[in-house]
């Protein structure tokens, strides 16, 4: 397999440092790029609709292979004319490979990840066995046995329709050590040779594929991988697996990759997705970040924010926001903070209304949306060191000149 | 007090026997009838903005004294501006009275009623006292002691600023026997007056006051209690309290207490509002419904549509529809039948995902909707008893010629 334009194109149109504004031309439009992806984890971004999501502005969603696959199943989508067609959604989609799920079930969430638990959460007795074919285990829909290796995820992505399928991977956790990280990631490159030929012979034509670089904390490892990845011809590169204890470890992760992988290629970075990450992974040449945190912080009362002393984020169920008349950010041209009051969606939200999930989802998607959309535009100005600085600084993305 | 047009005037603007088209005109607009009401029970209708609800087509939404009084306060909201401003939605409010909700804490909630419990559901300990003053119980909020009574409530609802305020009155459950009925029905009445006298002296002076008729299930009692509230003044009349035990019951206490009323008046039926009720309601010389079926149905997973065998309802959930390529209702107008379909609305609710309470609250407000504006088409067209057999039959309410 190589690399092809029918499947997928990426265009630089303007570079500031190692930051790129480009487009990625799929078969459902044109993704511009600095982007951010929202989880449609099961064909739906949590409590919107599809045109709610289009309405942001987003021009690509992504959908979870591993869920999907276990209910409603690859094949009743594909019936159901794919998973364009089953969601309403006529931009692009990109499907992880569930290698990040399935391999969840052993090494634990990546809650517990973070917490230093293993394989907590009840997924215990949940794998059946890992091997070089791939992981069986046991589905949490039904109970029953459910196998997954590369031509298996391969197989439902290609069922799903997506623009972009990921090669199937494991995700090394960060309490791996450095010996069962390498092996790992030995492993996932076999798998990526496998993902590339089924999908070469079987793949939808216009389905592109991004390789997965591997590697954990551990500089060889990621050097080598990323190099086994784009000797691969892959369509694009996500960079994926642990990557590191805190921000700045990530920061390190990133900068040790990335000078590995080809300049003309897109790169996407797994389940990172906060602000300040965003303005530094795009900095380094991120071109697409994908992550739970606006959607899952939405369900918990928390709203994103230029607030870098405070995670970029507030919790709007505090009580000095009790008769607070301001809009949740001061200038977000969002849907919620156009027409409704912190005091409203504190008072929602504390009584576990619905609406409330709903308006926090909203801005705080519109949020990192406009956190890339103005990282595009500083790109564009040769201003992005300035814009990465006042993002980092406390200003809000349409604040900055 | 008397009826004053500068509150709130009713036109007729069509009769068909006993059904009539008419036009509320409060002071947030007018409300075209046969109307249903949502339910806006703490400022929100369920997972849906304040935009949403407007773009269904609706001119009326309901909130609920009890829990705005216990949070955030009727203070807070007045402080905020009022209730239209603090959920940001400028068209008409009608507010209840608190009275249904407090007795409940005594008489158990509806579903105990129907289920022939009595003060189940936790709420045992609740209530303090009842006496001719009022009733003093415990928050569910924070364990505090309040207090309710008609002063209260009509205070309540000045500060919430509603254009419709509902009188203070013990909603008599179907357990109670003719003679707790008949006390408390002259209590109720009683209640009337403080309340109307509160009004006169301090209420909002742009705000109508509904009376609430009681009497159980008692032709003479009904009689007696349509005839005390008509000769009170008051801007609209709602027909509350227990409605008997099934619909030809419900069906007879209307029959018992419509031609008492003022034919001329506003008439209200308090939470009812499945298709045929609104059908069956609208022929006896109903004007508004407001009921919480359409959004407690949504979060349980069931679609309205026209099934008159089956309470007018699916169960999305159903195997049969996990392929189903239909939308909810064929011919439906609404947001989610033209986008969506039965299968991808069946998987989502399964996986209780936001999106499938949403595109369901959406549909059953929609579908009712459509129930009352065909009711008032028909009326304008002399065709109503047409269009009653024809809903009661199982046609939608689009297809009636």
């Amino acid at each position: 397999m190589r690399s092809d334009p029918s499947r997928l194109s990426f265009e630089i149109d303007a570079r500031d440092g190692d930051a790129r504004a480009g487009r990625l031309v799929t078969a459902h439009g044109v993704v511009e790029t600095p982007a951010f992806i929202p989880l449609a984890t099961r064909g739906s971004v949590r409590s919107l609709e599809s045109a709610d999501v289009a309405g942001l502005g987003y021009e690509l969603v992504l959908g979870n292979t591993f869920h999907l696959f276990l209910a409603p199943g690859a094949g009743r989508i594909a019936r159901l004319g794919g998973l364009h067609e089953f969601m309403a959604w006529d931009k692009a989609i990109i499907t992880d490979s569930g290698g990040f799920q399935v391999f969840s079930l052993a090494h634990g969430t990546v809650a517990d990840e973070i917490k230093g638990r293993r394989g907590r959460s009840g997924t215990e007795g949940r794998v059946l066995e890992i091997s070089e074919k791939g992981v069986r285990f046991r589905s949490y829909v039904d109970g029953s046995e459910r196998f997954m290796g590369p031509e298996e995820s391969m197989s439902v992505q290609a069922a799903l329709g997506s623009d972009i399928a990921l090669v199937f991977d494991e995700c090394t956790p960060f309490h791996a050590d450095r010996d069962y990280t390498a092996r790992s990631t030995e492993r996932t490159h076999r798998w990526l040779g496998r993902c590339l030929d089924w999908h070469a012979d079987n793949g939808p034509p216009r389905q592109a594929v991004f390789g997965i670089v591997q590697g954990g904390v551990h500089e060889d490892l990621r050097r080598e991988s990323a190099e086994t990845v784009t000797a691969a011809g892959v369509d694009g590169i996500s960079i994926g697996g642990t990557l590191g204890k805190d921000k700045p470890e990530m920061y390190g992760v990133l900068d040790m990759t990335l000078p590995h992988l080809d300049r003309r290629t897109a790169k996407h970075l797994l389940g990172i997705g906060e602000p300040d990450d965003l303005v530094e992974g795009i900095a380094r040449g991120v071109d697409v970040f994908d992550c739970a945190v606006p959607t899952r912080l939405a369900r918990h009362g928390m709203a994103l924010a230029p607030l870098p002393g405070k995670r970029h984020r507030f919790d709007v169920r505090r009580s000095a926001l009790t008769e607070d008349q301001g809009p949740l950010v001061e200038g977000c041209p969002c849907p919620a903070c156009s027409s409704y009051t912190r005091a409203y969606v504190h008072y929602l939200s504390r009584e576990q209304e619905l609406t409330a999930v709903r308006l926090l989802c909203l801005h705080n998607l519109a949020y990192l949306r406009s956190v890339v959309a103005g990282a595009r535009h500083a790109i564009f100005q040769g201003a992005f060191e300035k814009y990465r600085k006042a993002i980092l600084g406390g200003a809000a993305p349409w604040e900055v000149e």
